[in-house]
C-alpha cells in the first residue's frame, strides 16, 4: 500500500476541532476523510500529528494515510482541494516510506498565539486572536518566556490529571513580536502536552498584566499543580504553524 | 447642534456595502445609524466619506453626523461598540466644527488591494484577497503603476458612463509590497471615481499576467473607453485604509 503525507491549512472557526466525532461534518479530520473516501473509493482513515481544539487554526498540520489508489500526488492535491470546503486547504501531498507516521515521527512543532492588545477590538482579528484591553508589559512577558524555555516537567502547565508517560518536555524558544497592536507569541518545541500552549500563554499574559508574578512559573514547575498557573486562553488565538520530521 | 466625526473599521464580508438600503440591516451605514438612533433617541443620518461596495472592507472609513445628545465622545465610542456587531468597530469619536463634512472635506484617500498569488488558495485570505494562480510579473506591474500615477482623465478607468463633473484625478502613488504570496497594492490619491481602484487593479493584474500590454494604459487615457481597460477585480480584496482631511 502507498503511504501519503499531506500538509493542511485550516481556519478552525467553523469546526469542532481536528478529531473526528462520529458522523459530524464539523471536524477537520472527518471532512478530509470523507473527501478521500469519495476520491479513492476506499474507506480511508488519516493519522494527524496531533489534535487541535475547536476554533484553533493551522497553517501546517500534517497527516498521513494508506491507500491503494493509483492517483498521483498532484491529482490527489487537486481533487482534495476541489472537494474540500474553502476553509480547509491541502497545501502539499507527498508519497512517503511505509513506516512514516505523522504522530510518532514528529520531532518538533511550532505554534503561534496572537493577542490583540488595544482597548478597542479589531473587526478583522476577532476569530484569530485573543483581545486584551489592558496594556501588557513586554519586558515582563519576555522574562516569563525565558523561564519557560528549556527542559522542564510541564505537568502543571497542562490539563492532564496525571500521566503514566513522562510530562517532561523541551521548549526551544518562545519569542514575542508585534505588528502594531497585534502581538505574536511563537512557541517552538519538541512536543507539547494537552492545553500546554494555552496555559503557558495564559500565565505569560497574567504576568504581563501584573496579576501574577514571574516566580509563579517556578512554583508551577515545582508543585506540578495546574491551579497555580494562569488561565487557559481561548482557542481562537492559536495557530499550529508547522510540524517537523527528521 | 454638535457635529461628530467617527472613524470606522469594518469587515465587509457579511454586508451589502456602505450605503443604507431601505430597512436592510445588511449595510454598514444602516447599522451605525440604527445604533446611533438607539443611543441618542434622535433620528440620526450619517454622512460617509464615500461608499464602499458589497464585500469591501475598511480600516479607516470616516463619517460625521449632527446631534443634540449630551453624551461625551468617550461615552459615544463605548456605546457604539457595545451595540454594533463585532465586524463593525468605531475606532475614534471626535467633536468637530459645525462645517466639517466627511465627503466634501476629504482631501485624500488610501486604498489597498490584496492578491493571493499562489496556485493553491489560502484558507485565511479567501474573503480578504483576490486569488490568482498564475505567477505575476512584478516588474511589469510596477511599470504599469508608474504610468497610472499622476494627473489624468480617469473616465476610462471608471464605471461612469459620462460625467458632467470633471473625471480628472491625481494619483500620488501606487506601491506594491509582498509578504510571502500575499501582494499588497496601495493606492494613494486625492479622490477616486466609481470602481476606479478595481478597474486600475484589473488592468495592472492583466499586464502582470501578460494578457495586456502596458501601453493599454495610454490607450485608455486617450480613448476614455472603459472596455479597453482590464477587468473589474472582485470587491473582497479591497480595503479603504484611511481618509485624509486638511
Amino acid at each position: 500500500m502507498r503511504n501519503i503525507k499531506i500538509t493542511i491549512e485550516y481556519d478552525g472557526k467553523r469546526y469542532l476541532g481536528w478529531q473526528r466525532l462520529g458522523d459530524s461534518d464539523k471536524t477537520i479530520q472527518g471532512r478530509i476523510e470523507a473527501v478521500l473516501t469519495q476520491i479513492t473509493g476506499e474507506k480511508i482513515e488519516i493519522i494527524g500529528s496531533g489534535r487541535t481544539d475547536a476554533g484553533t487554526h493551522a497553517r501546517g498540520q500534517v497527516a498521513n494515510f494508506k491507500t491503494d489508489s493509483p492517483l498521483t500526488s498532484d491529482k490527489l492535491l487537486n481533487q482534495l482541494n476541489h472537494y474540500l470546503p474553502w476553509d480547509i486547504i491541502v497545501k502539499k501531498v507527498e508519497e512517503v516510506p511505509e513506516r512514516f507516521h505523522a504522530r510518532y515521527n514528529a520531532t518538533g512543532k511550532q505554534y503561534s498565539y496572537y493577542v490583540w492588545n488595544n482597548p478597542i477590538p479589531s473587526a478583522f482579528e476577532r476569530y484569530y486572536s485573543h483581545h486584551i484591553s489592558q496594556k501588557l508589559d513586554i519586558t515582563k512577558m519576555n522574562s516569563a518566556c525565558r523561564m519557560l524555555e528549556g527542559t522542564h516537567d510541564f505537568l502543571g502547565f497542562s490539563s492532564l490529571k496525571k500521566s503514566k508517560k513522562t510530562t517532561v518536555r523541551t521548549i526551544k524558544a518562545i519569542t514575542i513580536t508585534s505588528e502594531g497592536d497585534l502581538l505574536q507569541f511563537k512557541f517552538e518545541g519538541e512536543g507539547f502536552l494537552y492545553n500546554m500552549v494555552r496555559i503557558m500563554m495564559g500565565t505569560i499574559l497574567e504576568i504581563g498584566a501584573g496579576t501574577l508574578e514571574a516566580n509563579i512559573i517556578d512554583d508551577v514547575f515545582m508543585s506540578k499543580t495546574r491551579k497555580n498557573a494562569g488561565m487557559t486562553v481561548p482557542a481562537q488565538g492559536l495557530f499550529l504553524d508547522c510540524v517537523e520530521y527528521k
